[in-house]
Formats: C-alpha cells, sequence, structure tokens
C-alpha cells in the first residue's frame, strides 16, 4: 500500500533517473600503479552550457599510464610527478572519447539528444592568448578532461561546454575517439613541420602517432616520408600507410641512410614521436639547414645541443602538444571521407581498464585499444 | 725617346688603369692570429652581371675575429675551425660594405658609375631552396662576401651581380655599411621571435646587436621589450633606445625578475645575443607557454635540453642568421626615415685592420668600428 | 501599519535592488529615425559566466547611424535593410563600451567587482571556424552588442560571458571605448594590408578611423604611410599622427600623384575607410603589381571590376570587418603604453543620445564622441 | 681550287656550327592572326649564366592564342593590345618548355650537356620586392619567355639563366612542359585558396586548368572540392579526377545547388578558372562569410562589386597569376612520384604551330597539346 501510494507520485522521468541514469560506473585510478577501482559515483547533471556524454567509446592513450604510473622520468632520471603539475586523485582517466549527447543544460545550442558527437579534451581556462585564437591545447592553465578532471573510463563524462564537441555523424565512435588525441597529436606535429611537396620528411617512430602522421603528411602536404624504426613489422605498416621510404635504425646507420636519401644535404624535416635522448641525438645529425625538428614523444630524457650550431644552421627545435579544435573538426572531415583511417586492434569492457592499461605498457597493443563501457 | 715611343701605345684607357685603378691594397688575413697584412692585390675587372665597388666604409664585425683566429670553440671545448667550413686563407675579411659604384659587366641594370650602394654579402649558390625564395643566407652552399670570397677591407670589392647591391641615395657609408650584418642579424632575428603587440620579449645581451633588436623590436612590433644584461652603463643605453623595462641578471636573479614582470606567467619570447651555455640556461627558465626562443649569438657552448618540456610546453628554439636581401632592403628604408639608427663609434684606416680587430676583441668598441680605406 | 509590515519583509539587498539596481535608463531605438527613448528597463541579472557591465563610456560610432537610419545604401541606390539583416527594434544601441564590473554569474572567473574593464562587442555564436580561431567578429551568425542584442547607450549592459572582457587597469574608460570599434576596425585593416617597412601604403579617408589607421601602420609596421583626403585640415592632423606624405584628392590629381611619390610603380597597398565607388575607382589605378587594397568603410555603392586585371596584376581586394578579441587586447596594451592615442572630441549624457547621433550624421564631430550614461 | 683554300681555313668546330647547329627553325608570329612563319633564325650561342635548351616538348596555351589575336578583350569590349604590354613581333611564341642542356655559358653551374630539363618561363628582371623572394612570375617588369623574349616554338630556345631549369631526370619531357604554365596556374591559384581539410572548394570550370586545379587540391590540401562547369562531359571526368561532387550550372542552378551542399552557409573558396562576369556574378552569391575568391581565367569582362559587402561579409578576390620558379620544383616533385597527371592529348611538329593554335582555338583539344620539334 505504502509503496503503491508513492509509486503514484514517481513520474517517469524520474523512474528513469533512479533506475538508469542516477549513478555511473567509473574505472579510477585512486591510488597510483594500483589496479583501477570500479567505482559507483553520481552521474553528473549538466547545466548552463554543458553537456553530458554517453560514453561509447574511450581510447587507451600513453599518457594515461603516466597518469596510473604517477609521474614519467625527466632528464637525469628525475622523476616529474603529476600530482606537481595538478593532477588529483581519484581521477578518472580517458581523454579520447566518443559517444551521445545524454542531457543538455539550458544553454546549450545546436546539439540534439542521442546526436553522436566526438569530445575535444584540452580544455583551456579561456583567458590566456592561446585560448583566445583556439589554441586551448596549449592553455597556460589547462583543465584537460581525463587529466585534470575526470573522464571518459565511466558510462557518462561530463563536458564543460557543447563547444567542445565535434558531430561525427555516421561515423564509428571506436574510430571516431583516437581522433581527439592520437591522431590530433600526429596532425598537429605534422602542420608544425610545415611541409612542402619536395620536402624530404623523417617520422621516426612507426608505432600509432607515428602511422597517423604519416597518412597525414601525404593528406595534406604531399611531402616525401622516410619512416624511421627499429622494427621490421612496423617499417612494412608504414610503407602501406603511405611511407616512400623506410629505414630500420637497428640495422644501418641511420645518418648515413638519410643522407644518402637525400643527395647528402640532410631532411627538410623530422617529426620524432618517440622523443627520447637517443633518437634526438640522431635527428640532429640528418638536418639539412633550415630544417625543422618536431619534438611529439614524451619518452623523456635530455639532449646536449650545440648552441653554435642552431644560428649557424638556421635548425628550429619545436615542441608539438596534441593540436587544436579546428584541427580535430579537420580531422573528422578527413575520416568522414576515408582519407584517414584510424586503426584499431583491441576493444576492452569498463571493468578492464587495469588489463587494457596494462597491456598497452607492455607493448601488447599495436593499433588503438578502446574501452567500450 | 724609347719611353715616348711607347708611350705612343698608350691609351688614356690604360693609363688611367696603371695609374689609379690596376692594383688596389687590402688588409688579409694571411696566417690565422697573425696581424693582418696589407697587400697590393689586381684589381678586379668585373665581367657580366658583376660590379666593382670602390669600398668607403667597411664594418668590423666579432665574426671576423673568428676568421682571423681560424676557429671558434664549439660545445666540449673543442675548437671549430674555418678551414672545416671552407673558409681559405689569405683572405680579405669584411662583410659590412658600403661604397659607390665604380665599374660593371656588360650586363648590369639599373645602376650608375658612382651611385652610393650597400653591399649585401650573404651571397648563395642559387639553386637551394633557401636561394630559391630569397633566404640567401641561410644557402646549403653559401659564398658570402669577407667569408668565403675576398671581402671590404680593401680599397675595392667584387659583387658577383648588381642584385646584391641596395641603392642608400642620401644615406652615409658608414651608417649603412652594418645594416648588412649587425642590424640585419638583429632584423632577422626579432622577426624570427614573431612579436605581437601585448608580448612580452626579454632581449639579452644589450651590446650592439641587442640594442639594435631593441630599436627594430620597437619599430615593427609595439611589444614590450625588456632588456637584460650584466653592465649597468649597458642597459642605461637600452632604456634610452626603447627598452621598457631592464634586467641585470648579476645583480638581481633574472628568473625571478621576469617573472615579477610577467604576472609569473613568462616570456612571450627571448631573443639571446650571446647564446652561450648560461643565458640559454637562464632563458629555459624564464618561458610561457608557447614561447619562442630565438638564439643568435656565436659564444658557443652546449645545453642540456629538457626534451619533455618541449612538447608539454610547446616551445620553440629558433636557429636564426643574419637576414635576407629583401630585409636588409627594409633595414634601408628604415634608416634613411631615422626609424633606426646604427650607432658608430670608432673609424680606422686600412692599415689599421689589424688594430681595430684588436680593439673588439678586447670590449674596446662599444657601438661599430668602422675602416675607411 | 500595512507598508510598515511589508517593510519588515525587505531585506538590505531588496532595497537595494529597488533603490539602486533593479531598473536602469537605457537609450532605444524604438521607430528608426525618430528620436531616441529613454526607457525604464528591469536591469539585467547575470547568470553562468555573464557580467553586467556599469557602463562608464560608450562610444558613439557610424554604424549606430545605420541602425538608427534602419538600413543603409547599396549598389544602385537600393537601401539594404538592417531588419533584413536580423536587427530587431525596439535597440540599445551602442557597442563601443567601457565600465566597471557591477555583479556576475556564478561561473565567472578572474574578475572583482569594480574592475574596470573594455567590452568586446563582436560576439558570436562560438561554432562557426571563424569563432573556432577567435574570429568571432567575422562569425556566421553574428551576436553583436549594440546590433543584434542591447548595447551601451544604456546605465548597464548584459555581456554574456567574462571572456568578452579586457581589464583597463588605470585607462580611462572613454580613452578605452574606442579601441572595441574605432580603433578595431582600423587595426583589423591595417593588418589585412600586410605591411612591411618598404611598402608605400595609402590611408584613404583621415578622419577617425584613418588618423587611428595612421597611428597603427606606424607603430606595427614601419611603412611609409601616404594620407589621402579632401579636406586639407584633416590632413593636417593626418601628418601630426605620423602620416609621411599626405595627398589631397580635390586639389590635385590623386593617380598622378601617388605614381610620382612610388617611382610610377604604384602603392603596394591601400586601405580605403571611405569605400565608395568614387574612392575604390581611383584606388585601383594606384596599384603596384600585387597589391593589396583593403576595403573597410561602409559608404556603399559598386564598383565595376575589371576581372582580366586581377590575375595579370595579382591584386588583392580584402574585405575588413573590425578586429578579434586578440587585436583588442593588443591595442588595450598599446593605448596603456600611449604608443597610440585616441581621440575624444565631444562627451554627451544619455538623454542626449539623439543628439550625438544628429551630430555626428552633420559631420559635426571631428574625433569620438562618448555617452557618459 | 678557291673551294680547297676556303674549305682549308674550316675547323671543325664551325663545320658542325654550319652543319647542325648555325641556324635553326622557328615557328613565329610576324602578323597578328596570320598563320605562323617558319623561319631560319641563327641559332643562339649562350655566355655568362645562359643556357641553350634543345626543344623536344612545347606546349600549346590559350595565352598563345592572345599573342596571335594581338590583344584580348577587356570589360565594355575594348581590345588590349599586346603590344602595349610591351609584346613585340616578330615573336616565337612558346613559354612551356622542356628539353634537353644544349650548351652552356661558362658560369653555368650544376648542369650537364644532355640533361633533361624543364624550363621556368616567368622571368622578371631581378630587382622588385616580388623577384626578390622568389615570385618572378609577378614581377613589375617581366622579361617572360614566350611572350617578350622568343619561346619555344622553335629547336632552340635561349634560357637567361641556369637558375631557371629545373631537373626532371626521368620524367617525360610532353607530361613535363604544362607543369611550366598550365599546372602551374592551377597551383598557383590552389594555394591562393589557402584550403583546409574541412573546406568546401568551388572549383569553376572542368578544363585542363580546372582538372589540374582538382588534383592539387586533392594532393595538398584533403579539401572537399566541388566541380563546377557546363558540360557533363568534363564533369564526369572531374569526377574521375577526384572532384568529391559536380555541378552542372547549365542544368541546374548553381547558387542553389552550392547551398544545400553547404548547409546553406556557402563556399569557404572558389577557384575560378574562367573569371568571366557571369561565372564571376555567380560564384559571389555561393560565397561563406570570409571566402576567398581566387580569380585565374583571362576571359574578360567585369563585375559589378557590390563594395559594402566586402567589408561586411569579409570576403577576399584574390587574382591570381602562375606560380613561382619553387611551385614548379614542387610539381616537378609531385608529378615525377604520380600524385599529379597532366593529361597529353594532341602532339604537333614545328610546322603544324598554326594548326595547333586554329584546333586549341576552336575548342578542339581537350587535355595539352604539344608541339615537339
Amino acid at each position: 500500500m505504502v509503496i503503491l501510494s508513492i509509486g503514484i507520485r514517481i513520474t517517469k522521468t524520474i523512474l528513469y533517473d533512479i533506475l538508469v541514469n542516477r549513478t555511473m560506473q567509473a574505472a579510477r585510478i585512486v591510488k597510483i600503479k594500483e589496479p583501477l577501482e570500479i567505482q559507483n559515483l553520481e552521474t553528473p547533471k549538466p547545466k548552463g552550457s554543458q553537456v553530458l556524454i554517453r560514453v561509447e567509446s574511450a581510447g587507451v592513450c600513453h599518457s594515461d599510464i603516466h597518469l596510473w604510473d604517477g609521474g614519467y622520468e625527466g632528464p637525469g632520471g628525475q622523476i616529474l610527478k603529476t600530482t606537481d603539475r595538478g593532477v588529483k586523485y581519484p581521477l578518472t582517466p580517458g581523454h579520447e572519447v566518443a559517444g551521445v549527447v545524454e542531457s543538455m543544460g539550458e544553454e546549450v545550442e545546436g546539439f540534439a539528444k542521442n546526436e553522436k558527437v566526438l569530445v575535444f579534451p584540452w580544455i583551456g581556462e579561456g583567458l590566456c592568448p592561446a585560448c583566445r585564437i583556439g589554441e586551448e591545447n596549449l592553455c597556460d592553465k589547462p583543465r584537460s578532461l581525463g587529466v585534470y578532471n575526470d573522464g571518459g573510463y565511466a558510462e557518462y563524462v561530463l563536458v564543460p561546454s557543447y563547444k567542445y564537441l565535434a558531430k561525427i555523424h555516421d561515423l564509428d565512435t571506436d574510430i571516431s575517439a583516437p581522433l581527439s588525441c592520437s591522431a590530433l597529436t600526429a596532425y598537429g606535429a605534422v602542420k608544425n613541420a610545415q611541409l612542402k611537396p619536395n620536402d624530404n620528411v623523417v617520422i621516426v617512430g612507426a608505432g600509432g602517432l607515428g602511422l597517423m602522421g604519416i597518412q597525414l603528411a601525404k593528406a595534406i602536404s604531399g611531402a616525401r616520408v622516410i619512416a624511421m624504426d627499429l622494427d621490421d613489422n612496423k617499417l612494412k605498416v608504414a610503407k602501406e600507410n603511405g611511407a616512400d621510404v623506410v629505414v630500420n635504425s637497428k640495422n644501418e646507420d641511420p645518418v648515413k641512410a638519410i643522407m644518402e636519401l637525400t643527395a647528402n644535404l640532410g631532411a627538410d624535416a623530422v617529426v620524432d614521436f618517440v622523443n627520447a635522448s637517443k633518437t634526438v641525438e640522431t635527428d640532429m645529425q640528418i638536418l639539412r639547414r633550415r630544417a625543422r625538428v618536431v619534438l611529439v614523444g614524451l619518452f623523456g630524457g635530455a639532449l646536449q645541443l650545440n648552441l653554435v650550431s642552431m644560428p649557424t644552421r638556421a635548425y628550429r627545435l619545436i615542441g608539438s602538444y596534441t593540436g587544436s579544435m579546428p584541427d580535430m573538426l579537420e580531422l573528422v572531415s578527413l575520416a568522414q571521407r576515408n582519407i584517414i583511417k584510424p586503426v584499431i586492434s583491441n576493444r576492452f569492457k569498463l571493468n578492464q581498464a587495469t588489463e587494457a592499461l596494462t597491456m598497452l605498457k607492455q607493448g601488447q597493443i599495436v593499433g588503438r585499444g578502446i574501452i567500450n563501457p
């Protein structure tokens, strides 16, 4: 009787809230290096220009491992702690998020419930010079999703504004997710290399980012792409992805190889997706005068940089970090027309998040791993 | 009688040649570190598009000291030899040359005898990508005057084409000469810093190049200029030349000072006219995210570069070497309208070339020293 | 008795609201071409990221006259109606607004009550390509303050986000207000002209925008500025503001004059702040090959454009509309350091708005007129 | 006897000259609109940096018809005479020239006899701002081969400097020739359109230039290409060359079609290879705010340009004329890797030059016609 009388006052909407939406599951880093915990959290309610996204696909990225490990190695072997950079635990990682619009704040415009979207996670505070020109990924005080705020290893993620959403239409969410970090980082790097059709560009590292870098260099520059890696299998895939030439730097002297390929002049640009002491030392020996060296990877270490060679050879070392929202929109357009093709190799459930990170750490994921909550 | 009969066969032109033009004096580096020798050389005869310039003013530049010393110090203290870079002795140094047109090859156009000109010395081979877009100063195979070919410490200098001449009209040749290297290097560097009116730019080194850099930053960017040096006298002059703020890095902690001046964000750009290990180490600690560090000086040494900070902070290290012919033409225009003012402090005769270089080496020349042959 | 009992329930805040803040006065266009009405409107309450500004200075701009007139003349004399472009009446005009922060929505960051600010009025919807890179002034679906939403001819104005506010610190609000439109339009135009130090640029129209254009061209380019107008008094002021040469196009043949001033080559760039048939016809006759013609003014009319001359002469016609938020921040920086100096010539009370617009329409305001509500 | 005594004085070299090299055949315009004459001319002897090229392939270009006709139609129907632009008759036309090095002046470097080369014909005087940055095609005082100097409708052509030669290695000379004008013009235009991957670009005119424009837009931008023409056959080929969508502007309303294809926003860029009154009038109605309209064709006529729409809509009209030497080198690189494929449809002997021009004029040549002397 009592139950019945309460039941009468429960509208459909409220019932839906209780049963479906009120809480959500999230895979969270509670203690660094410990297995992620599946927690029940209150589902956020979007207000103002916020949007709640139901996560369909969350990419598993190397930088998630840094968050899990609590830091990464800097020059001289010291550990740079994530907490020193402002990261707070417990944290739901996951910055590559595609899904559908679940609900919206009252100021949201131009989106509809259930619309398929990709989330731009590199959110800035909005007032610095970078944010002012749409380069929020380079904000002075970043607020990135899945890094400084809870991300997409969860059933739902709260996005601070609809302006961070890209419509993906018929594009698959698994294919879309890596466009917001893996492909975006490759794209930002390739753009920073400022390639022309008769340039020789060396792509260092033929892993996921490198392969996408090769695809993108072909798609927008017409440059001649030389892929460099230690692994013949990866180089084989690099060729299939468009590399004009490949160099295995374990089997042959990379400096000699590049010099021969460039009429002894050196490369016009190098995009280093590893960015370790050893690779960058090689980079500095294969440069044509005026060359651009784009440093992308977060491997760490230090370089003994010859200062005089910088002006006399007119080199440019360019640090490249992810990409902008306009860049991501361009990637969505390229992916929709099959001009680029992210490779998804592994799929996980939310409760397999620890397994996903472990496999990635151990080098067992070849393309991109995706969590489907 | 005999003399008379010979005299008959000597035309006016030949006589002029013998008496006036046939040989010329040049101050040459014959042996490195030895005093320059005054030699009598045959005066070159221009053909094709070549032009012979009667030198009125030849600037004395720090890089002339490297030529005299036969090299400069690289990282780890080893000496980088000029002969390894293709320099050949005996050599007439002098790459900052202003004078008048003496004679011209048959293909020369647009210039007249006695016309006042400034010589662009950063000549390239013409076929490389840099030369193709007018950046001959960054040629793969440079042929610079006063470095790889005889320069302006002489009565005459042969310029390979009239295309390397800028008309200076009423501008003084002493004032003009430094526009082709000292001011040009400062200009190229300031352009590479890509300054906007609300940027904070730190100019490191308030010597000749630094002062010109300050003038140029004010003339074309509207940025806020912070001058940094160890010497209070130089900083005083820096303020007179337009620096908004000055920092003495000997008397105060430069990192702390810059951070306070930039609301704890760091500088948007640094132009380092010293480019020594110590200055660049400081540079790397005063950078706002996305900052450009323009490395100009040839002081030498090495930097232990933290590789991960390059992408995460999105820094750019930009080597800047002299400037292009279009840049030099812009400088001539600015100097003609008194928007920039090179400071000439010492004048020498040709036979005082060794003295000029010695004084410069010992830091006894404040502005620019000029040789008037 | 009744009154007293109600009084008890009025808190201090509510009382303040009623007496001070609850309603505000605004000078509004209710019917086109009729005198503006002073209306009592409810004072907006900011929520979310909105900010309520107490207007101290509102610039009176030519385009306010278009709003008042209900349109402007297009080619062939037909009237382009403001209502066809989406303007709705009654409207409070006023897009040049400086004042102090009165109150803030709960998501506002980085601003404090009573802080002095300048408002960026060229607000976009946020999703188009222009908005994505901070060029909201060129949004596909603009929402400009004082045009599509109520503006600054009022005691208070509601700004949709704190991101549209620039801190002006000690800068006077009267001096600041024109930076958001008059100076901004001149700045956007000068930037679009892509000037170099040895360029000849012709500034057409030496009124308020033209004078600011001259100041800005001097401040950031080093180009040689030729000012052109029909009025010798304006040209005199142009010279005082930095014009290198002036040409009175009424008293002398402007084509002949410019050709003589440019060695018969023509101007590298023209910035036309009038943009009428007659001025642009002249513009097209004074161009050097590769010249940029920046069209800024809203005078109207048409040009018979010779199509073949576009490729053969490689001209560029560039429409320039106001400027971006980053541009405005740069202007604030330049004004704070006295590098540019907007000229304020007339001040009005809110109830003199009609008088202000009338005087402007009749050409009786030389610098900028400001309403101080 | 007499013959014998003369014979003695003929050296081998002279004999060779007489028999082989001393004179050459050229197809020349002697009187406008009259058939070209085959003349025997003295074979030029290269000196200095000049190079004599033995022509293997000379492209037949629409602008050769203008030279033959003695002018083209300007706005209002008046004829713009080629002689008023400095063209002098008799003239050997032919600016698309590929062949082999026959002989070289004494200052030529980096080329060998019989080396296969493509000639850059858009030669400038070298001193103007355009020439200074390698944009000789936009020189103030052009000296183009085949226009102001004798060109490639001949057995040999004299090139003023080896700097105007591009090595083509294994590339066919017939395929190479159009790279120096037809493809170059398309490339310059596509670059001027500043395309991004999510831009919609309309290519107007699917003839030879248009098809190359489509190939190039795909090769270097990733933009979505909409081809527009009156001819369904051409549009079919356009699709095969990479157009994403095609619009027949005769069969459907082009404005309506483009608006539907662009979500009612308009195109981000238009590249008009026709540039006639009618096409440009359409162009101006299909533009998104901020759109670039690149005007390339030399069809002629005038446009009634609405001046106010230029600033309010922030349009850019960009005249595009051929391309630069660096552009041509990039095209050679793209063609060598089969990324672009010029279509050669007709081949002629030198004495068929009049026939070739006539067929082109009558629209009977679909791809490129080539003269093989």
